[in-house]
């Protein structure tokens, strides 16, 4: 019978948002395991997703640093942020965070108008990583606070956002229909000449227009009404022309509107394009360029089982997010993925047609969002715990090869 | 692999308090069984306990009748409860539900002081049901608001309670002390012929007094202050010595104190033990007795798997609950059980112990109390199919008989 237990686990989560960063939920879901089936070789890889935590968990895994960096806030307030200094066999890469920089978390609850928010701190980060010596910038999108298509960064980086008149156009979604043109004469000597290469880790299924743009489909949640909505969506449409015809390499056929990844962090893949960064899916950028030190397809060759998790699992999980990619690429393995969840939200059934086999919850009585985040590293384990024994009696049922019963 | 799947499964729950019966729990989660495994056959089977809902669960089971009746409340107002006719095979047997005339639900919460509270409805449905022709009466005990020690009952029943002075003592586990003895020659008639033949369903492991009496362990849980409960228990000592001494048969040598059952109800067992009546275990009293109309063992000899559930499982469940009962019975047959709960609370692992393979809680998100009352059937319909699906994936993983993988 023991033969038929799952023995090597591979657990691979995503963070709950302002709970438990990747580490500590793949540690806790690791412990829960080990005590159902005390036998199973568990190993735990946080997966970063160039959201929150991701430049924490890449400085980690390379042996790097994080250096602290006073930045513009999303409403221009000051805030302390930071970028890594990779180690190892990535000396040279610096990580940005938008979110440490731009995140939804920085703007107030009260001041969560997408219309003036402002990614200028993300711009400013780039810039200090470069002046401290760094050849690669690797931006982590995710968890954005702002909708400025990457304005405010731009302008960080020297570029000179113009209105018809020549005075220079302040960042945010509101002011993007008005802009008549982008000077990048003072853009950064590095980023103007090329010599460091930037790259934006985002989620491809984000475009910066149309009925999928990022204005309609993440407006709302950052607070817009359903007219800034579609003022905004306007706005994008403009900005999209002028980034294509001032873009620092415009004989390049960018598709400023509608390329995958344009539309990440409010715009922000976008703006950066425009002087040559490159947009790629988060999942090829930190984990297949081996920053995050963790060699997740030959994990998999090796696991019987993976246990993936993130904070929400619902309708959005399909759409690139942590639990999505680990079922992809263990499928290739023919490896079965089963998921944990802060809360089960509206669709969470849609992840068994991604090659998700089974979600639980981690909430094991009623009780409220702010006990459960309080208390999410025993909710976790404790979660693990019975999942794993709930496997494990249909893995030992099975073995036991089912004795003829009597007659129903 | 279909063939390692279970395929016969047997759902045997009880019912949610407050929210679901046992018969809509049992549906649920077969809904939800179906969902993730349909080709299964699914026969639900609810459990009565003795509790709330038992009379109308066996009135349903042999096709018989609930009949109204107006009794005395726990707290002394008029309530409008009910019993059973039972029909078929059943026919001259009457189910009185303690909790339809005394239960805790009846007693306001500001009233909740089981040194007042009275059985005495209790009683009344007894003479009620003898009156309107049955045999047989069959007492479910549980959900119990008063702890008179069947004070009330007994007096119901035609007893006289009295004082050193010969004045009839008022029903409440506040005057146990004060009794000075029971005068029986009053009596309802059948009762004293012994021509009706009265049985309570109960949980043996409530006893009267001591350490693990009725006083000590659901005093606190009544709203009993630390006092309170050792004068009750004092009470209790002093209430048995009386009973034992004035019984109708005091020849026989019945411990009223610590016998199995005597503690059920707030004492109710051991107050009817006076007059005859036969202190049973709930499930032999239901289940073997055939009331219930189901053939719980035959059934699990032809299961696969069973589900069980309750609204909390939690350190008291294996304590005589309806899961533990399920899972005993279970194993003497074999068969895997996994458990399902509106709340899994303090101790709940203890369940593994007794035979319990696996447990889910049905909550998927952070939510109140009254929403997940409010939301039950859902909630158990989803749980269930998560639950169940999660089964399968384990069932699969060791049908495909896990194929050699790279080393780790």
């Amino acid at each position: 019978m023991s033969n038929a237990l799952p023995r090597r686990i591979l657990v691979a989560p995503s963070g709950f948002k302002e709970s438990l960063d990747a580490a500590a939920v793949a540690q806790a879901i690791g412990a829960g395991v080990r005590r159902a089936l005390p036998g199973a070789v568990v190993k735990a890889v946080p997966i970063a997703d160039g959201g929150e935590g991701t430049a924490e968990t890449l400085a980690c895994a390379t042996g790097g640093r994080l250096v602290p960096a006073r930045v513009t806030g999303p409403v221009g307030d000051p805030v302390d942020s930071h970028y890594a200094m990779l180690g190892g066999e990535a000396t040279g890469t610096a990580v940005v965070e938008m979110a440490a920089a731009a995140g939804l978390r920085l703007v107030p609850r009260d001041q969560r108008d997408p219309g003036t928010t402002t990614s200028h701190g993300v711009g400013e980060l780039i810039v200090a990583a470069i002046d401290a010596g760094a050849q690669k910038v690797l931006v982590g999108c995710g968890d954005s606070g702002t909708s400025d298509g990457g304005m405010g960064a731009l302008a960080a980086l020297g570029a000179r956002i113009l209105d018809a008149a020549g005075r220079e156009v302040p960042a945010g979604g509101n002011h993007l229909a008005r802009v008549d043109r982008i000077d990048m004469a003072s853009l950064h000597p590095a980023i103007a000449a090329g010599t460091v290469e930037i790259t934006l880790a985002l989620n491809q299924h984000n475009v910066l227009t149309g009925p999928r743009g990022v204005a309609r489909v993440f407006g709302p949640q950052k607070g817009a009404t359903p007219e800034q909505v579609e003022a905004m969506s306007a706005g994008f449409e403009h900005w999209a022309a002028v980034l294509r015809r001032d873009s620092l390499d415009s004989a390049r056929a960018t598709d400023f509107a509608n390329a995958p990844g344009t539309g990440a962090s409010g715009g922000l893949g976008a703006g950066l394009a425009a002087v040559g960064a490159v947009l790629m899916p988060r999942f090829e950028a930190i984990l297949d360029s081996g920053l995050a030190g963790i060699d997740l397809d030959g994990l998999l060759r090796g696991a019987d089982l993976v246990i993936t998790a993130e904070g929400a699992i619902d309708f959005q999980t399909p759409r690139g997010k942590v639990p999505a990619e680990v079922a992809r690429r263990a499928s290739l393995h023919g490896v079965p993925v089963v998921a944990l969840a802060g809360t089960l939200g509206k669709g969470c059934r849609d992840v068994h047609d991604i090659g998700i086999d089974a979600i639980a919850s981690i909430v094991p009585i009623p009780m409220t969002l702010e006990e459960a985040v309080e208390d999410g590293e025993r909710l976790l384990i404790e979660a693990a715990e019975r999942f794993m024994r709930t496997i494990i009696l249909g893995a030992s049922m099975a073995a036991a090869r089912l004795s003829p019963r009597d007659a129903w």
